[in-house]
């Protein structure tokens, strides 16, 4: 018998989920299109099917974690997620112990990837460390103490979220200025086409931060600046959130992270230029271990590993 | 017999120190020059004698509590305090240990002050809260999971230091545009100086935040504008806290903070204007319990309490 957990992040297209086991070793996988669902029992039901497929005789299922959009660690709940067509409070962890009769635990993506870094990346061992995903938007995890913050309501870890220019770019919360506006995929290839209407009076459109990463490495000299102007936003926003939890080491996930020339450069510069003399050179900033891993699965397993 | 700790606070001009109970009461308390010392052991030995005149035979020593500038909990250490002439690594807890035979904890000011709230003030069975002590600088201490988060380096809390404005007012620190060159109370009277220059070309000199607040009184409009311009910079530094670590509560400690109806009325009004939506009105912002207490000796013995 093989002890796994099921591992399920749930995407706003689709859902994966993988049966791993203690080491991370992830034994099958399977999923279901998120689009077509716009009821979250008819959802859970059809997952919770297709999770059972693949439950064969040497598969001992014995805790599941599920990395979710707008998710409510304490409460064990997903509430309206703003790109799924499901609305309402959807009770994930209630309905899947019911269903399989085994821990289950919920929380958001990005504090998935942060205990899926402590348990089988960059972070094994370490008590105090933030783990940044650039992606879609901004999401973190911090971990103090050897635990991850939750807060009291189980929303910390937002500092995509916070204001990093008073009154600058509206973002989908709502307020203006918030860290994500500059430095999630969308917010560079903004920076992108606002730079290049500038300096040239080009109009681009449907631009990606892929795209203003091939334009850098053809020397593009705007798409160089681009990656500077991020570095030099988020490089002020990592060094602020230092001094608040003092980590020894930042993970950094996501897309963006392959521009390594271009933006973690830069960043590694505009990050100690703006840091507070105590933590001068005594934070490591690297790229998360799990980038070309399943990550999504492992940070879900992880979170059920580490309950178990 | 009745068990006390000795809560001790170094200061920059005197150190005080009180022998209190579990409940908080201080049953005896003393105190020494510090300005006079530039040998730490020479200190350490007549804080020592001071602490034993006091403990007369109804006291039983069971910890030492210290609050210092530069501390370093991990190490026990204070080192090269900006204001004191003692220089070097001065072992306090070490060289605590071996007079007194007692458990000894040493923190900084405001982590000091985050557990005095803990144990004797507002956040008694609280897990997730900010303290935020305003005085000459801006010091924090941030609780998540009911524990201090010490960081790594144990130099965590520095939310004085955040980066609020990008090349803003020159910091002791030696960087630009921290948050405690507006929200201290040094950076308060600079506002108001510098307002007042503007608006009517006189040059004022050795102003204090206690003069701006009693010129608010008067209805001076500009000591009035001044307050409204830290609450706003101090209601974004804190709503961008809450994004990190999502506490149920904000306490305010310091002189500033009795300017009650000018800072914290517009402090309340500014912080939910920049608060995710989230977090809005679910955390409350209010004055420390220990405002009007010997709230750095209860600090300092708070910490050696929760240890015991």
């Amino acid at each position: 018998m093989i002890q796994v957990v099921a591992g399920i992040d749930i995407g706003g297209t689709n859902t994966v989920f993988g049966l791993t086991d203690r080491e991370g070793t992830i034994h099958a996988t399977g999923n279901l299109n998120t689009a077509n669902y716009s009821d979250g029992e008819v959802f859970i039901q059809d997952l919770a099917k297709e999770i059972s497929k693949n439950l064969k005789p040497e598969f001992q299922l014995v805790g599941i974690g599920i990395g979710a959009p707008n998710a409510n660690h304490h409460e064990g709940t997903m509430t309206n997620p703003p790109n799924l067509k499901m609305k309402g409070v959807i009770p994930f962890v209630k309905r899947f112990q019911e269903i399989f009769s085994v821990p289950t635990v919920l929380t958001n993506d990005a504090n998935a990837a942060a205990i899926g870094e402590m348990i089988f990346g960059g972070a094994k061992g370490l008590k105090d460390f933030i783990m940044v995903t650039l992606g879609t938007g901004v999401g973190s995890g911090f971990v103090a103490n050897g635990e991850l913050i939750y807060g009291h309501d189980s929303f910390a870890g937002e500092l995509g979220h916070t204001i990093i220019i008073p009154n600058g770019r509206p973002c989908g919360c709502g307020r203006k200025g918030c860290l994500e506006t500059y430095t999630s995929a969308s917010g560079i290839a903004k920076t992108f086409t606002e730079l290049t209407e500038k300096q040239t009076g080009e109009n681009l459109e449907n631009i990606t931060s892929y795209d203003v990463l091939l334009e850098a490495e053809k020397g593009n000299p705007i798409a160089i600046e681009t990656f500077d102007y991020t570095a030099k936003i988020l490089g002020l926003a990592l060094s602020n959130a230092v001094c608040i939890t003092s980590p020894s080491h930042i993970f950094l996930f996501g897309g963006p992270v392959k521009a390594e020339h271009f933006l973690l450069n830069p960043l590694q510069k505009y990050f100690e230029d703006y840091m507070l003399f105590v933590f001068s050179n005594n934070v490591k900033l690297q790229i998360s271990e799990l980038m070309d891993k399943n990550a999504a699965i492992l940070g879900a397993a992880a979170l059920a590993w580490q309950k178990i």
